[in-house]
């Protein structure tokens, strides 16, 4: 038997079984209560944007959202949107499974060149993890620098604090708390009376940016569209059930699966263990030894077995990283079914990964090292727009 | 029996009696855990300031403290100190009760030329009335000017609405709401589950003021002193627990009893029966009017039954308003004396009353009348220290 315990502030599957079990996302579905993405709302998607959808849609991973067919509604009527996502500042540095939103939001805004919002939550880290204000904070503006590797447009772009700059939504936040009770915060996101007061009152702030009234440079009645990993929904579903009262726009949300541990399947990718993450300033051989010494493999005992058996697909690490970074889809299938049938080994399936994974921190390192503290101002400047 | 209700939000006796049953500020001192106000101390304030206490010292309105001896000590000892206290802003208008700890501030200022800091709690007014935000912003500017027109000393003294500017302490906000989990603030606070988490998470706002370190014009180090009604000590007790867990100094503070409503000592002055309240704008006759119609009197039923027995002087409310607007003593003790004695009527004690508060309340709407949109940006600028 395996139990998930997917929140904001934990993901895993615990099961008693040798063999990590992968997070069960129709269970996820099903516990949250969102609903399925469907090739149809991508097949919309590409015939509004005329162009291709990002793999992430093809591949699954992209496999929830909220009223993503009415945020197709509003971009074929012409009809203003956002995009708005968010990243808790962890580590100094972020891991390859922090980009993903982020490349879903980079697709999203080039298709469309539409304005993003990105909340930096070190007061979050701050009050959920024994990590001084001050680092949160300053984990806060590397990680920003981080993101704006990724390519956005800094014309587009709004990226900020929560302690510095959360602020300038106080109104919302305020009205937004008002409407929610601590009977429901406790249901909603598992206080207990050892939850401090500060991480009571902290959905409210990560609520805020859901509404397009907290920003001038946004005009009232835009749509919010939140890409994000999908243990962040509880926020966005509250998101959605206040917006009535608020006289707001419901947001929708498209949800990613999370990127595995390289330790095993059923757990996200953490920024606490060295060993179980690649970061994004890993040097090149770090990732070759990680990869190949940890990555947990679907491969069987032997070599002999392998080739009889064939790979155990679904719990093979290497292979999920190369679905989430590996853009060429008939190469992707090759790696897939060579593997099932015993005919791409262990080995081999690792050092793909490894190539794959490679180039994807190369090509970021080049672009990271040109972020400039210009380049930073620019995209925190909330005046531009 | 009465039963004493005194939290931040309810200050009322509810008595099966006919008469009022004034507050019991002994039991408020005991069940605040705080100390009585004595003598000595009042002495040396007059010695180390040079000055004569003011006679809220010496008619028991303040009548109690937190460490208040340790505040003298600082002053002996030429170490700063500064003021802070606070205004909800429930109407528009201020009641002539609402001055009184800011009368004691002005005291303190002109005593020793210190730094004074106001919190306009319209954030708090928001979440637990049912007031629109931008009203309770729009009183909270307009209760700043009732406050400018006290006569404080701009260049020592800094005003600022929780909704526009609590920002500039986020930092100190949250590393006190990491201090205090949701079991103590249920305890000290009384919240239950149909509390908002804007209420919540509200006690680290007014709690962070009585650090230095969330005033760079203050510098770290200088003790804060709080004079304010006794019924917000639930903020500044749970702030002294956690001063040393912050590496601050813990506060101390001086309470002024409640000035009582029109209708009955038995509760405090409430804005919000116009009936009950004398505001600093009610016109002249408007004043006389409400205490001659509506001021509780300790008079005997008939004026026979007055003169044999006296007047019950302890729930008279016009006596009680000259003990807070009278300055000369031996006129407030020819009247209480005269009272109880049976000389002075009834209706002799409110037409004293009316005089000495149509007197306060002209004084102050002359100062009002001048109080200008450039005064109020003076008091506001966080830059001018």
């Amino acid at each position: 038997m395996a139990e998930q315990r997917i929140t904001p502030w934990d993901v895993e599957v615990v099961s008693t079984d040798e063999v990590p079990v992968a997070i069960d996302y129709d269970k996820i579905i099903n516990q949250f209560g969102c609903e399925k993405f469907n090739q149809a709302l991508a097949d919309r998607l590409e015939k509004l944007s005329g162009k291709p959808a990002h793999y992430f849609f093809r591949r699954g991973i992209v496999f929830a959202h909220r009223d993503f067919n009415l945020l197709l509604d509003e971009i074929a009527n012409n009809r203003p949107f956002y995009l708005y996502t968010g990243r808790g500042p962890s580590s100094k540095t972020m891991h390859i499974g922090h980009t993903i939103p982020f490349l879903l939001c980079k697709y999203m805004q080039d298709a469309f060149k539409i304005r993003l919002v990105i909340q930096i939550t070190d007061d979050e880290k701050f009050l959920w993890k024994s990590m001084r204000l001050e680092d949160a904070m300053a984990y806060g503006r590397e990680n920003i620098k981080d993101i704006v590797a990724l390519g956005f447009d800094p014309k587009l772009t709004y990226i900020f604090s929560n302690v510095e700059a959360s602020h300038h939504f106080e109104e919302n936040i305020l009205k937004i708390s008002k409407t929610i009770n601590l009977n429901e915060a406790i249901k909603v996101f598992g206080f207990d009376m050892s939850s401090n007061i500060g991480q009571v009152g902290f959905p409210a702030k990560e609520i805020a940016p859901c509404f397009s009234s907290s920003f001038r440079f946004i005009g009232k009645g835009a749509m919010c569209l939140v890409p994000a990993a999908v243990d962040q929904d509880p926020f966005f579903r509250l998101a959605r059930d206040k917006a009535k009262a608020l006289g707001e726009k419901k947001p929708s949300s498209i949800y990613v699966s999370l990127l595995p541990d390289l330790k095993g399947v059923n757990r996200k990718m953490s920024a606490s263990d060295p060993n179980s993450s690649i970061y994004l300033d890993d040097a090149q051989d770090t990732i070759r030894k990680k990869i190949i010494a940890y990555a947990y493999s679907g491969g069987r005992k032997t070599l002999e077995e392998h080739r009889e058996k064939g790979g155990d697909i679904d719990v093979d690490v290497p292979f999920e990283y190369l679905k989430y970074f590996l853009d060429d889809d008939q190469e992707l299938e090759k790696y897939r079914s060579g593997y099932i049938k015993g005919e791409i080994t262990s080995k081999e399936m690792k050092e793909k990964c490894v190539v794959v994974i490679q180039e994807f921190v190369s090509r970021y390192q080049e672009s990271r090292k040109r972020v400039t503290d210009d380049d930073l101002r620019a995209f925190i400047d909330i005046n531009k727009f």
